[in-house]
């Protein structure tokens, strides 16, 4: 097995910021053969409803389903697979729903509403959606934790109605899935995946309803459906592959660093995993640690694909110069593995998820910790934020004028009315004067 | 010239709610041939910078420029557009900005964390995002209260630098909108527009700073080129025509009514405007308002192709029905014509901003009363929020485990980890525990 080189790159380097877009640099662009045939799925969808879900389940997923009502999953199904789960897996799950619950709580937008001297009230109202759905990818990469990510927060808001989409390759369920779908409190769910899955919650069929937003990761053909159902239906982010950066101040055993950056690099040979250090001997010794521990690993092919096409040790002259780096790349995960990690926080401002200190390791965030795992991907974390209890509530203004109110704002509305000579908005505006 | 007879609909009809359907319907499909064209704008900005934008400048704004420099007002020229503002519309524009400023501080967005018995801290970090780009229609289209509208929520979630770009085709500028960025507290303006203003924005030229997200209307190349840079940085919404539903009990004067829906439709032609009443002896005396007033219009053709191609009248059995109706609808903009509108706001879940009571005009809300005019449109306030202050803010997890905290977590994580096969995961959790 030959050893994996990690790419190095020093910040003090004058070509530093080229190199460093050119290890960053992800193309995400279209395929425009999955885009045509996505278009087509959806477009046969909206016409012929249940039909056509029931022909594409059964011909992308070896399932042989006649009516509609065969896809959709009851309770009892749900809670079956919640009461068969051994012990510590349920235990475990418990636990991580309550504390991504607990931690959701936190995060509920509340109404308010002020009222001026004159009477006038102005507020802003916070309402959940009505519905929302929930992709779930099928098979062997289904994730129990993502659907308690996904699904917990859109409950915590109090969305009306929460339906989940999984699909059931050659009929075959995954039970932890159905049964953090059951704690979760997921209300319905069809086994159907794919574009067809997304096309019939963004529109409806006779059995699916419609719902208001879709949530939930997927293949390249759920992305691009729900890339062109959005504006029908709101979607969340489009997830690029997952990153993680460790700054660490080389007091950490490296075998701890390799391993969280070995925990990204498993997803997929296209996740990045990046270790910036002041201290260039302990990024010798990083090095060491995954050469040492790559050959235990169950995914090592993958991680090796990944840490040796995308992954990266950048040497920093000071922590103060790392943590400028990081918000330059504005990563998904930032572990902050040194002796004052506050310190550092507090001069990082684009991070999706920030994990503090020698023992707060990325794993733990992914499933327990509390905090979403669903965070902006590809430097996208500069502008959008993790998935949260917010991205299920939405907000309306609140204008009720008092007389005294509408006649004062009459005047002055009147006047910028006219100089921009909208004058339905200028009479509409004097009429309360 | 004819009189404008508005298409009537009733709830109680059992087509209703595909008539309803029918008249909301709005295709905002892509024009290939703008695709094209704007793609080429954009690699041709990333590629050759300033040049391509001085160019591309001179070509569609028929002017002059030689050098980047020139593309930039300095702080001089604002202060001179709001020196030279005749008093009322400084007036007016000084107390909208306040007004706006004032309801913007109290949707800012806080930072909070809490600390648990075993010592590990969680929290949600919030931040401002570091540049943002607004985008300002230029020559007759230009409007100062979209100036403040975008501006103000930018610079009160505390971005580093808001950098506005306004096209001036034929090097006309419009002195309101300067004097609105001047008081807005606007960093840097720039004179481009179009495809070309949006590509510099989104990657940056020599002379123009790439920006974190753009926020703005714009025609149709604005638009798509906005889409097009997506994800490269935020954008806000993509907005459809404006629409306006107003729901009156009949007791407002039918000239009151018939105006606030004439400040909708003289918009443009594909402006929306719907009037939904249980009274339809009411619907009858707003409909002669109509025809009454329409010729005293400056915009009379504008507002009577959008009445009659778009607008509606809707006839429902009792207020409860209609606010049935708007939920469906989820209008922009809602008006509450009626004796209690605080019971009727009660019902409402969908809809962008709601106006209570009979002196509350749309238009105030427009240009002064405090809440954002930028609001979602076709439907979007089913899952969208107007335009505010937390969309120039963006939220990172904070997750600081105790030694103690990270050794219970750890199990956890490892439990679901191998659940999920995902065996580096569950490694770099166990060396936790």
């Amino acid at each position: 097995m030959t050893a994996i080189n990690m790419l190095r790159l020093d910040s003090t380097n004058p070509d530093f910021a080229r190199d460093l877009q050119q290890r960053l640099a992800w193309d995400a662009s279209d395929d425009l053969d999955i885009h045509q045939r996505v278009l087509e799925i959806i477009a046969n969808v909206r016409k012929s409803g249940d039909q056509a879900l029931i022909d594409y389940t059964n011909r992308f997923d070896r399932t042989n389903f006649t009516t509609a009502g065969e896809l959709e999953l009851d309770k009892a199904a749900l809670k079956h697979a919640w009461d068969s789960l051994p012990d510590d897996q349920a235990q475990a799950l418990q636990t991580a729903a309550e504390r991504v619950r607990a931690y959701a709580e936190q995060q509920k937008l509340q109404s308010w509403q002020f009222t001026e001297a004159d009477g006038t009230v102005l507020g802003q109202k916070v309402t959940p959606l009505d519905k929302a759905g929930l992709y779930v990818p099928g098979g062997k990469a289904a994730y129990p934790s993502s659907v308690l990510m996904n699904a917990i927060p859109a409950k915590v808001a109090g969305v009306g109605e929460l339906i989940m989409v999984v699909p059931t390759p050659g009929g075959e369920t995954n039970a932890m899935v159905l049964a953090a779908a059951y704690i979760a409190g997921v209300d319905r769910v069809f086994t159907i995946g794919g574009a067809q899955a997304v096309a019939a919650l963004a529109y409806g069929t006779e059995t699916v309803p419609a719902v208001d937003k879709i949530v939930g990761p997927g293949n390249i053909y759920v992305a691009t459906a729900k890339k062109l159902v959005f504006g029908q239906v709101g979607i969340d982010m489009i997830a690029g592959p997952s990153e993680i950066l460790i700054i660490c101040d080389g007091q950490t055993h490296p075998d701890w660093i390799a391993m969280d950056l070995f925990s990204q690099a498993e997803h997929d040979e296209n996740a990045q995993s990046i270790l910036i250090s002041d201290n260039s001997e302990f990024l010798d010794q990083v090095e060491a640690s995954i050469n040492k521990l790559l050959p235990e690993m169950e995914r090592a092919e993958i991680i090796r694909a990944s840490m040796t096409g995308r992954g990266a040790f950048i040497k920093v002259a000071s922590l103060a110069d790392a943590a400028e780096v990081a918000n330059r790349i504005a990563p998904e995960h930032l572990e902050l593995s040194v002796a004052d990690p506050e310190a550092l926080a507090a001069q990082i401002r684009n991070a999706g998820a920030i994990f503090m200190g020698r023992y707060t390791a990325e794993a733990l965030g992914d499933y327990c910790a509390g905090p979403n795992h669903v965070l902006p991907t590809s430097s996208t974390a500069r502008y959008s934020s993790p998935l949260g209890v917010y991205d299920f509530q939405k907000r309306s203004s609140l204008i009720n004028c008092s007389a005294a109110g509408a006649s004062e704002l009459g005047k002055i509305a009147s006047v910028l009315a006219r100089g921009e000579s909208l004058t339905a908005h200028a009479r509409s505006a004097e009429y309360r004067i």
